[in-house]
């Protein structure tokens, strides 16, 4: 560890890119892409603030007509002597590929920062995985990969001062939404520090071999058989020298940071016999989860792939245990057709014609950002001792078509002691994620406590629901998965009582608090059977809170996130709730003192009213044996057994099978083809209002409207 | 063999693809690029004339704005019902990517026939190799290798026949230049007898499944995490069918054509230790060289890759024979950064953990359409029986940077016995090409011998050089690269004999024309000493005709080609004389009958006057031991030593330290990022004009002109 004061902010894996991809490029040429674009949005905005880079200049931010464009405006920057980045994802990077060959080629040291999210198949998928990042490892482009928010900042160093150096581009990735948008507590390495790391003479070297009138040279010619091959594979010894030149920014990065890394880290027991590999987010979900079966007795381990292209089988090698007998290598990337996906197939051949005789088996897993637990981690594990372990596996899902999938375990609590897990339940707009981000922000800023933040979405935005995911704990959170196992669980719209499980996977004595105008008899009647069972048999402890009525009396209309987050700061017990009041009343004064003193003030009142507003529910013994009918609607069969899982927030549970109709052009199912039946929106009524409009005859002007 | 009555016909490799794609689509949605863009004009130019494909229609084929909209247009069609066809190559390719994969998602049942060419990276190249098909093998494409022209019709309808049965879309390709442009006599299986391998069956299940107002279905939804992961395994079983189907379809055409294909095709010993895995045209390459090692004693064999995804591991283990010990797998593709090649890796990865002891190592070939020789499959056979061969090697160039090249032994002639080798030299446009291709129609029209014609040209086009490879023979012929070992020299530009190598490779007493001006006292006068003295050593018949003259006394101008077609019939006694000059007229009325009786006229008495004209020089003895002056010209460095060479047609001579100039920004040397020194081209008189203007001073009325 350096001496180096570490500056801890509560931020999000884009922004976290975007600090460091600021700091060492002079131009960005970019173009929006889900989950990439706020990279682009937050440096335009730094920009525009007049930030400078490492350079002691703002860095200029073209938006283009297409990534295909911003590519091609990447290679043109860079061959006129620019420094140059771009943040894409998806189809935004298939776009780039022309423009990658010829970038990788021509030996121009770009860094991509890549969201790495699924690609449009059978579906479009806004979200994460491998398959956009695995779809240009041919290029020649280095491929970086970072597991957390923190590792986006020191990997992201470690991208643009490798590629300065090696003379080779890089992608830079990390999970999109899942690192991309978690919020999370890190060091943001301030950009006067990067100075120390920056190869300046590097610098000074690409600037001379730009395209320059002054002393003109040609590029970009037509070249024929007779000397295409030998000039192509005059490079070679560029990409050699990628590993060292990779190990060594590591390096310096972990001088400077006081985080260690390699190309290839390992982590679990020294001397393991089974052993994970895997890249991106799953890696501090395994670690997690290793350290958790480690304490239990069990000899495991993982090696994070982090420098994936060029690929150093030697690093490889070393980094793992000389025990090792078995290896499953997990790949978040699907290539129908392959004889396996990319890392698999790599690992093994590596291990061909190797005097160690180890056992290889590999499996797709998180395919468009499809959780990825501890339970699934244990699964793979469990198979992995299996006589015959099952190969081409997937896992997180129930494949009942082609049983490709290993079985799951139910949830493990794998995060470290003192961890709290909290859950909100909340409707788009309502302000429920935008509070729990200054919760975040707020125990994060004024605590020693790591804290993390995820915010789950449906796809109908304002109106729909979001589920926020929130941990704090003593230690750096490496829980990159959905909250499973909840110590505190907050529902601010009385409607989701009976569309959704609330309570699935809480803890044992855990915390519900429940927005609703209900006292228990009206509670009696509205929660539905499961919930009121949930909270007995679990000993929860129950609040109720009419944060609509209050809102309403302090003047905040429906507005009652900070009502909300009140009540959350006094039952959590994460602060002392009279400094937590204080933080509240800052972050009130700070982000609404320009509208003026009465909005100040109603927003004080509402945390002033809340304080004491919330209510423990004595639960009725009865609760424990509640019943209810569990008759299903009239609907159709698809209605019913596909479409109503996935409104119910019970997507994940569908099987294979789901989605596998035949392909005889009937298509009242969902086929392999990504195919759907039409005219089901009928079937959807959402109910979430949290006022309901009420027709009063005598007032009734009969205006027809 | 079926009783099915062949249907010869001279043709190249694009021409057979869109001869097949023709009868099987009802769309073709084109964009013309380099080496593809024949199939396109083909098929438009026959759906001009009407003709009809497999359902009765003509093809409708339309252009787009770029390949991407193309691929677009594809997609959009096959949903629509229309079965849909596209033509392609390198970055052509690499912009239908991101509807590839929503046209493999959709399993929707595309062909793209893929003249498969590099792409651009330090430099651009119009020629071929794989890295194009290879950038695409991860989206859910199936990939069906062609090795020639022959194949391309055999392999291109069970593209068709099996992307209909599994719809599973498939790229078949086929090597461009060598494949797309080779003119080859082959079997054109007619549209007639297509008929009876169409799966009508599949054909009415797709037209059931496009989109139709009628019974309406969604597709191209956007999925979330709780159910993308499980739709995208939905689509397994189809995967898995495909290498049963298409194996169904081999044997199928196999059964048509009298031809047998399986996914992996062994050639070579049955006992064979040493073993090649290879697709593309150089499997010809190699079963040819094979056969000539095998018959000298040697016990070595090659598998052919002809369905390369989905892989089928099962239908590669079965085709290679249990002898096998050491395996050399080629690639005609190079992924930088990677661990090796992507059929290498693959092949390796399957060894491991199974209970063969087999030593595996892989090597780069080809790139940019690099000459792939007889002589270079020895080269990787010698280096898979060294104690320890080398890996990661490459073949076909010198590597004095990195050291991966191979040694490159003197050349073979593993041509079979009886083939006749010819060597054209001509001058872009001056006809020599035509009249080669007319030679081919009329010795494979018109005798049961197999033909092929290959033609290289410089990048000047009109006015530069053009190389015409020709071979004849009883047997198919195999020999997919340039004529090394020649029967039958001609120049036809009497200003080619200084400058290249005309006779490098020339048999022993073969036959070398020259058209020229000169008597013995101006060949003493004007042939280099290096020409002499081969022609003096290789005991050579050695002609001159001056056939500029001759042409225009008959009245053709500067066109000398049929009179030099005709001393090549008259000469290379490849058809009885009289009757080729029949073929020879029969083909100028063809030709040029509508140009009026004149013309016909003069190019007639062009043959007759040719039949007599050309001179065997009785070769002065002291020619064996001629020398002159071999001083080097007065130029820069880089002109001398990496330019010259290529103008020189010698290009393939140059190492790779010729391409690895230091990126120090100095460029007046050939960087690995294919930076060139500027201002060059003033150093390159061409010299090719076959009349020199002269100023005839009492002409001269002082125009200024």
């Amino acid at each position: 560890m350096s001496g180096r004061v570490q500056h801890m902010k509560s931020i999000d894996g884009n922004t976290a890119a975007a600090h460091v991809a600021y700091a060492f490029s002079d131009v960005a040429a970019i173009y929006p892409i889900t989950p990439s674009s706020s990279m682009g949005e937050i440096a335009d905005t730094w920009a525009a603030h007049g930030m400078k880079n490492l350079f002691g200049q703002q860095l200029q931010v073209t938006e283009m007509q297409s990534e295909a464009g911003a590519a091609g405006a990447v290679h043109g920057s860079l061959a006129a002597g620019a420094l140059t980045t771009t943040f894409t994802a998806s189809q935004g990077l298939l776009l780039m590929i022309p423009n990658m060959y010829k970038i990788a080629g021509e030996l121009l040291p770009a860094v991509f920062h890549v969201s790495a999210r699924a690609l449009a198949s059978h579906a479009l998928s806004i979200f994460g995985d491998h398959s956009d990042v695995m779809a240009t490892r041919q290029t020649g482009f280095g491929l970086l990969a970072s597991a957390s928010v923190q590792e986006v900042i020191d990997l992201g160093m470690v991208a643009h001062i490798s590629a300065l150096k090696s003379k080779v581009p890089f992608i830079h990735f990390f999970d999109g939404f899942r690192t991309s948008h978690e919020i999370s507590k890190v060091d943001v390495v301030p950009h006067e520090a990067m100075k120390d790391i920056m190869p300046w003479d590097a610098v000074d070297s690409f600037r001379k071999r730009a395209m320059n009138p002054e002393h003109p040279h040609l590029r970009g010619t037509a070249q024929n058989p007779d000397i295409y091959f030998q000039a192509k594979e005059a490079a070679n010894k560029y990409y050699a020298a990628v590993p060292g030149i990779v190990a060594e920014a590591m390096k310096q990065v972990s001088e400077l940071t006081g985080r260690s890394y390699n190309l290839f880290d390992y982590v679990g027991a020294p001397d393991a016999d089974h052993v994970v590999v895997a890249m991106g987010s799953s890696c501090d979900v395994i670690e997690e989860t290793i350290n958790h079966m480690n304490a239990q007795g069990a000899k495991v381990g993982l090696v994070k792939v982090r420098l994936y292209r060029p690929w150093s089988t030697e690093h490889f090698l070393a980094a793992l245990p000389q025990s090792v007998k078995r290896i499953a290598v997990l790949d978040r990337t699907k290539e129908p057709g392959s004889l396996g996906e990319p890392l698999y197939i790599d690992i093994k051949s590596i291990f061909h014609g190797s005097d160690k005789n180890v056992l290889i088996i590999g499996g797709r897993y998180g395919l468009g950002s499809k959780d990825f637990t501890p339970a699934m981690v244990q699964s793979v594990f469990d198979n992995l001792k299996l006589d015959a372990p099952k190969n081409g596996f997937t896992v997180g899902i129930v494949d009942d078509v082609t049983n490709t999938s290993l079985p799951m375990p139910a949830a493990i609590d794998a995060t470290p002691e003192g961890t709290v897990q909290c859950m909100f339940w909340g409707l788009g707009s309502d302000g429920t994620v935008g509070a729990n981000k200054n919760a975040i922000k707020i125990i994060g800023d004024n605590t020693d406590m790591y804290a993390q933040g995820y915010f789950a979405y449906d796809s109908k935005k304002s109106g729909g629901i979001t589920i926020s995911h929130l941990r704090f704990g003593k230690k750096p959170i490496q829980s990159s998965y959905l909250v499973q196992t909840a110590d505190y669980v907050a529902c601010h719209n009385p409607a989701y009582v009976d569309k959704y499980d609330l309570l699935a996977g809480i803890k044992k004595d855990g915390i519900f608090v429940l927005n609703c105008p209900w006292d228990l008899d009206g509670l009696n009647e509205h929660l539905p059977a499961l919930l009121k069972r949930t909270i007995a048999e679990k000993g929860l402890k129950f609040y109720t809170i009419d944060a609509v009525k209050l809102a309403g009396e302090v003047g905040l209309g429906g507005r009652i996130n900070m009502i909300m987050q009140t009540v959350f700061f006094k039952l959590a017990d994460v602060l002392p709730v009279d400094d937590a009041v204080k933080y509240l009343k800052d972050a009130i004064k700070k982000a609404y003192g320009k509208k003026g003193d009465k909005i100040v003030q109603m927003n004080n009142d509402g945390v002033d009213h809340a304080l004491n507003a919330a209510v423990e529910i004595a639960v009725p013994a009865d609760w424990a044996s509640a019943t209810g009918s569990e008759a299903k609607p009239e609907m159709p069969a698809w209605v019913l057994d596909v479409m109503r899982p996935m409104i119910l927030q019970d997507g994940d549970s569908l099987p294979v099978s789901a989605f596998g109709a035949e392909l005889d052009g009937s298509y009242e199912w969902t086929g392999p083809d990504g195919s759907f039946p039409v005219a089901t929106t009928k079937y959807e009524k959402r109910g979430v209002a949290i006022n309901i409009p009420e027709w009063v005859a005598e007032n009734c002007i009969q205006c027809n409207q």
